[in-house]
């Protein structure tokens, strides 16, 4: 019954079915658990837990669909806290268990969606492979010789093989999205500071975000509208300032001696791939400099952000180094090189590299990057652990330094079954503006879901735009285009939407003094006259306001009906500038009137 | 000629006259800094050099008052580039000729002022005393026993002591508040980011502003708007995004334990006169807790960010450590024992403090605070030098930490004859919204001009409140106070500024058939009726435009004449939908209808 891969849509189909209810999908999950790769979970929440959530939810609320998450299963990147469950952040000495759920598990428990378990993790979300946890190491669904990546590894491969319909990551340094990447999954790391960050271990503390895996963009924006929300507590938390994208943007790509992709061709060719995809779609491609962004995130291991990494866990790591795994420790230490000189001179080269990228950014509206620029063997990667993880960081380390919004998407399959991925990255908040893009992106790719590989994306996961937020206006008389006034609209960047016609009940009167010559339009309630020629312009709110402000009397903004019966904000006329006025009604529309008066 | 103190009104009046010159003016001032306390400048400009400038000057734009500061004498402070005059931070080993003038020095120059002399300054700007230095010690103008303030010591004096008419400081601890508050005078610190660095020896470079001393807020308004700029080669520059504040604002004053004079019982006085003279302008005194401001405070010298100050000189204070005053070596040198761990805490800390202070934010609009505590003899200071400097920046070290603007004002005199100060806080890029406020508290306390106690302060600088952009909108029925629409103002952030009454030819009507029950308002040429009671409210232009374009038919936005004859934006109603209405115009306003509707 339940789908061997399953996003928000088909699990929400198969509850409003009637004939599949949480206890039934608890009962199959607990199933699928205990024959998954016991390396994705660290700690999975026992079958007789899962069965009790799920009852629980069902005597909280009945009814299926009605809380947003509702019977949705998740995991959680055992890292961040979870109410009665181990944190061990993939390091059993350091492990504790938290009384209260970190601010972002509590939101989507609230919401209805059910936790299936604690995963695995390069210890202390250190590593974008996965190899580092002596948890052992969770393997890509696509082939167990390749790394899952990481360090959110098991909360990419718990998605990617239907074990949860979502999970909870990190991102830092990539963490979030590398392992979408190497499971053909979405991963969305969004601005910092949305989700709250109360009740996770820190990695580096003013960089870290909650992440989010799903199988769809549209799934993903979900989870993470429940999940945030500014939360007092957290020192990092931001209130957003949503940042809005042109529908056919301008895109950043990867151009000349920046192309890094390791000798890997296929990697490659999957990102020319995506690129191509993003010029079917419309969208204009620009070459960029990526060297200060690739200079940037050199800094995060290579820089003293490290320190950050031993500011979490400095009493821990020093009384028990050996319980640390090697190439975290190695890093880790490499901390206690860095004086705080190094520190404010670290921050001082990343404010000039922010500035540098500045150019990008007035360039271009957000960038396509290769998620990682190519991917290893477990076994290669545990022979050389700190060279080949670095590399998988190269187009993902800055996304938090620079202050950046990401959504990791699949892009497609190598020859040798292997997923790739490419990121979209737009600055700080903008968020919800890179949700759409990223999802056609992915749809165009028709990569199938996670470790199926032919499974359809579903319609009705599909992200539509935001709203722009502008207010449209219906322009009578001198606003038209060509008339005198229409630059005061233009000014203020006002755009035409569309040309449109009055409900019949409308008269329209030449206002007699007026320079330049205005019409009066007034509704009279019962009149047949033919409708009159209008203009939908649209303004952003303080524009519109403006605009409004300054019309002077008789004239003033109120609702017009227009012919297909919508009522817009539009110029309408005080009655008693009328009673003396000619009436020019017959003519449709002023533009016709001030033309038969030429 | 020249005043013996000179601000900017007179010294243009001077100029308007036609009997003065910039030469005049370059002749005055070489014999006035010829006999001034040679402590003050550490390179005055010859006598030679400022007549050549004049006669450049006056050469290059002969019109009086024809350039924005046109033949107006500053004084710079010396760790601020001015190409061909030593740069020495006050550390004569570390001096360096610079070939081109910091960016905000070329930005003065540009706009007709003349640079008088470099000024003497704690060494690297390291002390808020202005004992620190080989140059001397510059003393208040008021008493050459007591400490001139610092680390702008020297710019201080310059302006109090009438050798310039302004004077560029920096302010990273309190240094362009503190020596402000000790010689009568405006100290202006801006919001970070606001005036460019470039050019600027740094002492904490991510919290550096260059700062400005003047004898007006007008003066000193005058000159930051010359001097700023966004400057893409500082990577700190900022792009400011005005901050408003009201007319009448909630201003923060300190409360129990926090009031802390360390026993100067005059300072207390002062600090109070200057709370009373707040209330008497109508502003309202919130006491708040200044505990987490007084911890940020702290982290400047007693933490991590001393690091800053030796990442600024490193090579040369390894390399010359006798080169460097004992005291300021002491706390740069300090900033060894901290690793790159304590500088995250710090920021750690920082964020949590910055968290905690946004409660204050809710509460108030500015803070009114003493600019420093108590003052000190030269010789007290010299005998106790690290922790009498601290106690001086108990009230100003938070600023640049928590981002703050601030500009200080003097406060009047002891009996002894010192000056004391107080400074007004506003979060960032709230300048231009503190500069009435501040001008309005100066002038409430008459002072002089520096040293002048009798000088008046010259009408022609007040500083008119920045227009608020906000736009007023007449409301009439259910949006009243109290009534129940109202809210739709508060929530979109309006603010009721008035009750006021139509012009008498409006008529009301009560609408058949609205929830909740409606008015509608139309303008009856000639009909002499009582007027109606409504309120003007104000509103920001993207809240306006919403508003205006949620608002249902038949009602709009229109001009309402008000009985005063203005002409101000709010509620008309379509003619059509009074046809069967009952006319309620008998009882004033709608307000009174409904309550004799109960």
């Amino acid at each position: 019954m339940l789908p061997a891969v399953f996003d928000l849509t088909r699990l929400r189909a198969l509850y409003a079915s009637g004939a599949f209810t949480p206890l039934d999908l608890a009962a199959a999950l607990a199933e699928r658990i205990a024959a998954a790769d016991p390396a994705a979970f660290i700690t999975p929440v026992s079958p007789a837990a899962l069965r009790e959530a799920a009852a629980a939810l069902m005597a909280r609320a009945p009814e299926p669909g009605s809380l947003p998450l509702w019977g949705v299963p998740f995991a959680v990147k055992d890292n961040i806290d979870v109410a009665g469950l181990p944190t061990t952040a993939a390091c059993p000495a350091f492990a504790f268990t938290p009384e209260t759920d970190a601010v972002a598990v509590a939101r989507l428990k609230a919401a209805g969606a059910l936790v299936v378990g604690k995963t695995n993790l390069d210890q202390f979300a250190t590593g974008l492979n996965g190899t580092r946890s002596p948890y052992g190491a969770p393997r890509s669904v696509f082939d167990p010789a390749f790394i899952s990546g990481g360090s959110s590894s098991g909360s990419a491969v718990a998605v990617a093989a239907g074990l949860a319909a979502f999970a909870l990551g990190t991102d830092t340094a990539g963490s979030g999205r590398v392992p979408a990447a190497f499971n053909n999954l979405v991963g969305l790391k969004p601005s910092r500071g949305l989700i709250s960050t109360t009740g996770l271990v820190p990695a580096c503390r003013s960089l870290d975000c909650i992440s989010v895996f799903a199988l769809t963009v549209g799934d993903a924006v979900t989870v993470r509208r429940v999940a945030e929300g500014f939360d007092p507590a957290d020192p990092y938390a931001r209130r957003p300032a949503p940042r809005a994208l042109p529908a056919a943007p301008r895109i950043g790509v990867l151009a000349g001696a920046e192309r890094e992709f390791f000798g890997d061709a296929e990697a490659e060719r999957l990102y020319d791939a995506a690129c191509a995809r993003a010029e079917r779609l419309g969208w204009t491609l620009v070459p960029f400099d990526y060297a200060p962004f690739r200079e940037a995130a050199s800094l995060l291991y290579d820089g003293p952000w490290v320190a950050e990494r031993l500011a979490a866990i400095e009493a821990f790591a020093t009384a028990n180094p050996d319980a640390i795994d090697p190439a975290v420790r190695r890093i880790v230490e490499s901390a206690r090189a860095y004086s705080a000189v190094d520190a404010f001179r670290g921050q001082y080269r990343l404010e000039a590299l922010r500035r540098q990228t500045e150019a990008t950014w007035a360039a271009v509206d957000a960038l396509l990057l290769p998620t990682a620029p190519t991917t290893y063997t477990v076994e290669a990667m545990q022979a050389d652990p700190i060279t080949l993880n670095a590399r998988l960081g190269l187009y993902t380390n800055f996304a938090n330094l620079l202050d950046c919004a990401a959504i990791a998407v699949p892009a497609g399959f190598r020859p040798d079954g292997l997923p790739a991925g490419v990121t979209l990255v737009g600055r700080a908040f903008s968020d919800d503006a890179l949700a759409p893009l990223a999802d056609a992106l992915h749809r165009e790719a028709a990569p199938g879901l996670g470790r199926l590989r032919e499974a359809a994306l579903p319609e009705e996961s599909r992200v539509a735009p935001p709203a722009d937020g502008r207010i449209p206006l219906v322009v009578v008389g001198a606003h038209l285009t060509g008339l005198p006034l229409n630059r005061e609209l233009t000014d203020l960047g006002g755009r035409l939407v569309r040309a449109a016609r009055t409900a019949p009940d409308y008269r329209l009167y030449a206002l007699p003094g007026t320079t330049p010559p205005k019409p009066g339009l007034v509704r009279a309630p019962g009149f047949a006259g033919p409708g009159l020629a209008v203009e939908v312009w649209s303004l952003d709110p303080a524009a519109f306001g403006r605009f409004a402000a300054a019309i002077p009397a008789p004239l003033g903004i109120g609702r017009i009906t227009l012919e297909d019966g919508t009522a817009v904000s539009g110029f309408l006329c005080e009655a008693h500038a009328v009673a003396e006025a000619e009436e020019v009604t017959e003519f449709g529309g002023w533009r016709a009137y001030v033309a038969s008066r030429r």
